[in-house]
């Protein structure tokens, strides 16, 4: 194995502030973990069992992904935490010696409602696997994600199944807090730091100004590495989101990572950035390339279209990457409707690779102290 | 489009015999295309529909792909030939500046005998595609090639159903070399030469020494670039397979190569380099792969199994692609039982890097003047 990289116990994780534009919140900076420093704004592509579907991690690095995302529930099911640790912890298991985040569980727990009940101690789950019941608790949660070895690791949260409904909302905030309080102290008994790791706690509070300020409040008095800003990932409107966004983002602590969780719409990166969020994750430029979508600068191409059947064009004229190098639209139309591995491949490719330009823009126009002239861009293309 | 190599039309197929064994009639040489030299002995693998699947280009180019083999059958089917050669034909198509072979369907045919018709002027099959009608003849195959614009270029040659029924396989190694007399007249007729492009004939005659021999005598007479030997696939026993070669291969002319057609297990190679063949190709290390089988060179190992859930080691410790140098065996179990797309990928990566590994061994050998103790090493991890 030669891509080794024991976590180096001395490096703390530290955020710094770069740039900022002159018309919003919207900001540069660098995020350290013992693994790698991310300039920020990122986008962390998902690897939801240990591998960002259909790329191998030199690949990844080659088109400027710097951090990356893993699923504590997916991997917890399969192949098991103890196993990953066995064989190393996350970053020797996947090969990827770059920064990783691991998710806590709460979102599945929320996306796979149906499946799971919720008490005041944790949630009982089914296994997507094999059927057979799962428990998760915020201290067995923590203690999955110490053995999976991430760098940063989420606290155990409690999505509300409607952020519009005010009284459950509330009581999801609360829970919310009593387990990030239960995360931190089991975090620290287990010295999560020593390890190299840091906690992340998770702001809920659905569209609602004071649950989203006092959730913001009672996460900072924990004084963690950063904050992440949840429950606005699915199933809510983007005026839902925005509310939520701007209830949240500003008030939390200038000198420590802000994190978005799960969205992946080049215009919801742009909103989101503008009050102040520094980290992303979604499955959209994976998820997509599968499906034969690209995102290009010329708009979403569906590559099954018969009408590139004979484009020896390059998918995206303005990409660097391997597939818009090498390869033609006409290509890449045969690869996907005769079902070919490497079309999701290439376009998966592509998709991460259009997703970190646009990160780089984003870092370029903060510096130079605008990003209106590339919010006109990305409406012209996505809108 | 950055790989356009247009075929050098000066450039002359050639065929040099480099080095013999001194006991058996193996020989290393080198084959000269318009799109480079293969070192021989070489393995081709199989682009069946334009791409290997699961590996890019640049991928087959770092581990050792000299030659690759491309499908006229599926390419007719889709996207069409004409498609290909407004593409830019195959080399641009699918991004790959080496060499490569495309076969001429009658394989296929043979493969699909429920599906096609056969009479003496060609055969009509069914699409696999849409079920629509497909007519193959011999004139039709060469034109089909010389759109899709591979350097070597396959007759059309009739497979007997059985080998060992002397009757059936008299009539088809008759009709192969009608049909081949037909595929040399139009390929001359079109300037095939002119292109760039070269073709081969194929040797039938089942089992039957007397027909080899005459198969042999007749593709001979029309002085071509290279000959094959066909029939010998699939549906046979090990003993009919080392008759039909023993019986062909020796009697074809020393300054042309020669190609074993759909041969894949490493103890057949041995056995058809021991008579003096060049070139092969198969699905094998492809096919393999995405069924997370895996050769090594401690045996064939199928990497679903638990007993490589724990284990941290190589997937093969003898074996320098990407895959063993990143990646254990317990993390590609991992892959493989939780249906990621990466496990075909770097299963597959590392069997064509195995086959071509074994191809180097087998020069080397040769050079060295006799391939017995690699026989004994075949044996023991394969056999």
């Amino acid at each position: 194995m030669k891509i080794t990289n024991p976590p180096a116990k001395e490096v703390s994780f530290t955020f710094e502030e770069k740039g900022r534009a002159t018309d919003s919140l919207a900001r540069t900076g660098a995020f350290t973990t013992p693994h790698g420093v991310i300039p920020t704004p990122a986008f962390m592509p998902v690897g939801t069992r240990a591998s960002v579907k259909g790329l191998q991690p030199a690949e990844l690095r080659a088109i400027g992904t710097t951090m990356l995302l893993a699923n504590t529930y997916h991997l917890a099911l399969r192949p098991g935490a103890e196993v990953v640790r066995e064989l190393g912890g996350l970053h020797r298991f996947m090969g990827w010696d770059g920064p990783i985040l691991t998710d806590s569980g709460g979102y599945q727990v929320f996306s796979l409602g149906h499946l799971s009940a919720t008490d005041e101690d944790g949630v009982t789950l089914r296994s997507i696997v094999d059927g057979s019941p799962l428990r998760l608790e915020p201290e067995g949660v923590v203690d999955l994600q110490l053995d999976l070895g991430g760098d940063v690791i989420m606290a155990f949260d409690h999505c509300p199944s409607d952020p519009t409904d005010r009284a459950g909302v509330e009581a999801s905030t609360q829970r919310t807090q009593r387990w990030l309080e239960r995360c931190v102290r089991h975090f620290r008994e287990r010295g999560g730091t020593d390890r190299g790791q840091a906690l992340f706690g998770i702001v809920q509070g659905g569209v609602f100004e004071d649950l989203r300020r006092a959730s913001v409040e009672a996460s900072v008095s924990h004084d963690l590495a950063g904050y992440a800003i949840g429950g606005v990932s699915v199933g809510e409107d983007r005026a839902s989101m925005r509310a939520a966004l701007a209830h949240s983002a500003p008030y939390l602590p200038a000198d420590r990572p802000r994190y978005l969780m799960g969205i992946g719409q080049p215009i919801d990166f742009f909103d989101a950035i503008e009050k102040g969020v520094d980290l992303f994750d979604c499955v959209t430029p994976t998820r997509h390339g599968r499906n034969h979508q690209a995102f290009t600068s010329l708009g979403r191409l569906n590559l099954r279209n018969r009408r590139f059947r004979t484009d020896d064009s390059p998918l995206d004229p303005d990409c660097d990457c391997v597939t818009c190098t090498h390869h033609s639209r006409g290509y890449l139309r045969h690869l996907a409707t005769s079902g070919e591995m490497l079309a999701a491949i290439l376009l998966t490719l592509h998709n991460v690779r259009f997703f970190h330009r646009l990160f780089e823009d984003f870092r370029e126009a903060i510096q130079a102290g605008s990003m209106q002239p590339l919010r006109a861009r990305i409406v012209r293309a996505q809108g």
